[in-house]
C-alpha cells in the first residue's frame, strides 16, 4: 500500500509474536514493528509521534470488548481508526524440539485466556497435567524454548512456535473455531488505509455522549436517528463516563462513510438532541 | 428482614473484608457469610443449594461492568436478583500500629484497581514510593499486619483496617469521590428482599437475545417496545453471545416491576419480534 513506500514505524501490543503482532503484520508486512508492553503505551506512542500507526486489540468474540482500549480512546487521546484487522485466534500446543517425542508433560504454560480457550481439549487430553498461568502466550513459548531439560509445553500461536523454534505437538486445540479478535490501526490523522478486499463495506466508529441531563430514552432517540436513514449499526455498546454509576457513553459502529449525506444528517440531528459525538473516522477491514 | 429470622447462609466474593463482604453485610447483617475465591464459585454455591443467597459485584462506576458476572448469569445458570446493593468505594492508606508514626514507606501494596483509583494521591504524596500489586486490598492489609518489622503500607477499605488491626494514616485517598460499585444478591427463586428505603423504585433486569437471523436494527425495535410505553431503561449494554464476532445479547435494566401490565405487554412484543428474553426478576436497592 502507498503508506508503506517510505518505511513506516508501527507500535503494537507486545511481546513479539503476540496475536497483535500477527495482526500488525497483516496490515504492515514491510514496516518497522515495535512492541510495547501495555495498551496505553502503545496508543501514546502514536499520539506522541514516536510511530506512524498503533495496532491494538479492540474486541474478542469470546471475551468481549477490551475496555482499556475503548476508554483510552474516549478519555485520553484524539486518534482515528485507519483500518480494522480481523484475525482468527488459533492455539497450538508446542514443546522444545528435544521433547518432540513426548506426549506427557510436567506442566503446560500459557496466558489465562489461552488456557481457558483450550479448556475442553486440556480437560479430555491432559486431565492430570498442571496448568500454569503465564503473562502472555509468546512469553510462555519463549520460556519453553529456554528450558529444554524440562519436559514442559506452551500454548500459543504458530508465529511464536516459529520464532522460538518450538515443535507443535497438537494443532488448533482451541474449543471454539469461530473465535476472532478485532484490532484497530490508529493514526493521528483521519485517513483510510487502502481497502484490501476492494469491497464497498466501509465502517465508521462513533463515540456518543448523551446530554448531561441524561433524559431517559435518549438511546432510543439516538438509534432512531440511524434507523429511519437505514444506517445499519453492526455494534453498539455502553461504557461508563466515569462521572458516576449509571452515566454512560455509547460506542457505535455504523456501516457507512462518515462523509455520506445520511451520516452528515445524522451528526446534525445528534447534536440537536444534545449529544456530543466523537468520530474515530471511517475505515475498511483486513481479514 | 423476614429472610433473616432463620439464620441464612450467604456466599460472597472474598476474601474476608473485601468490598463485596461489606456489601453482603449491608443486606445480611445477621447471617452466616462465607467467602468464595472466584465469582463462578460464589454463584455456583447458590445454584447448588450450598447457600441461600450469593452476593457478587456487577458494575463499578469507573471500571464498568464485571463481564464474568454477566456472562455466568447468562450462559451458565438460571438465578434471580432479589436485591441490589450500591456501595461507595472508599480507599484508605493503612500501616501496622508499630509504624503509625512513620510517613515514608518502603513500599505500598494493594490490588491494581485500588492503586489506579488512588493514582493522583499517590503521585503527589508518595511519588518515589514503589507501588506493589497484590491479589486483593484485604490480602494486602493482612500481609502488612503480619510484617511489623517492615515499614510498608496497604491501601484498602476501613473494614480491612479494623479486621487486621491496622492504623489508618490517610483517609479517603481515592481520586474520584463518586465511585460506587453495584452488587447483585442472587437466589434460586424469583422473589424480592424487603424494600429497605420504602420507595417505589423497583427495577427489573432482562437479558435479551435478538432473533438468530440478527436483523440489523433489532436493537432499535427492542428499545421502541419500551419507549412508547414510557418504560425507562437505566442501563443497556451488549455482551458477546460467544457464537462469533458481531453477535451480541443485551442486558437491560427497566424501571418497573416485571408483573406490571406494561412489562407483560413488552414481553409479548419482544417474543413476537423473535427475541428471547431471560428475566432476572424485579428488585429493590440497598444504598
Amino acid at each position: 500500500m502507498a503508506e508503506q513506500q517510505t518505511k513506516k514505524r508501527i507500535s503494537f501490543l507486545g511481546p513479539d509474536a503476540s496475536f497483535t503482532h500477527l495482526a500488525a503484520l497483516k496490515a504492515f508486512p514491510d514496516s518497522e514493528l515495535i512492541a510495547y508492553t501495555t495498551i496505553p503505551e502503545c496508543i501514546e506512542a502514536v499520539a506522541e509521534d514516536k510511530v506512524d500507526y498503533a495496532v491494538v486489540p479492540l474486541e474478542n468474540a469470546l471475551e468481549g470488548s477490551v475496555p482499556l482500549t475503548i476508554d483510552y480512546l474516549f478519555h485520553e487521546v484524539q486518534l482515528y481508526v485507519t483500518a480494522e484487522v480481523l484475525s482468527p485466534i488459533e492455539q497450538h500446543l508446542m514443546v522444545h524440539p528435544d521433547n518432540a517425542e513426548s506426549d506427557a508433560f510436567e506442566a503446560i504454560y500459557s496466558h489465562p485466556h489461552a488456557l481457558a480457550q483450550c479448556h475442553k481439549f486440556l480437560y479430555y487430553t491432559y486431565k492430570n497435567t498442571p496448568l500454569e498461568q503465564y503473562s502472555s502466550t509468546s512469553a510462555a513459548a519463549k520460556m519453553v524454548s529456554e528450558l529444554p531439560e524440562r519436559n514442559i509445553a506452551a500454548i500459543g500461536n504458530e508465529f511464536s512456535a516459529e520464532k522460538y523454534g518450538l515443535h507443535i505437538v497438537h494443532r488448533e486445540i482451541h474449543d471454539f473455531h469461530f473465535n476472532h479478535t478485532r484490532f484497530f490501526v490508529l493514526s493521528k490523522t483521519n485517513h483510510q488505509l487502502e481497502n484490501p478486499a476492494h469491497n464497498e463495506e466501509v465502517k465508521t466508529t462513533l463515540m456518543i455522549s448523551p446530554p448531561k441531563d441524561d433524559r431517559s430514552g435518549v438511546l432510543h432517540q439516538v438509534l432512531s436517528v440511524f434507523a429511519w436513514r437505514q444506517l445499519n449499526l453492526s455494534k453498539i455498546e455502553s461504557r461508563p463516563l466515569k462521572t458516576g454509576l449509571g452515566n454512560y457513553f455509547f460506542i457505535a459502529d455504523v456501516m457507512d462513510d462518515e462523509m455520506s449525506p445520511m451520516m452528515q444528517g445524522a451528526f446534525m440531528e445528534l447534536a440537536a438532541l444534545g449529544c456530543t459525538v466523537k468520530t474515530l473516522g471511517s475505515y475498511y477491514t483486513y481479514e
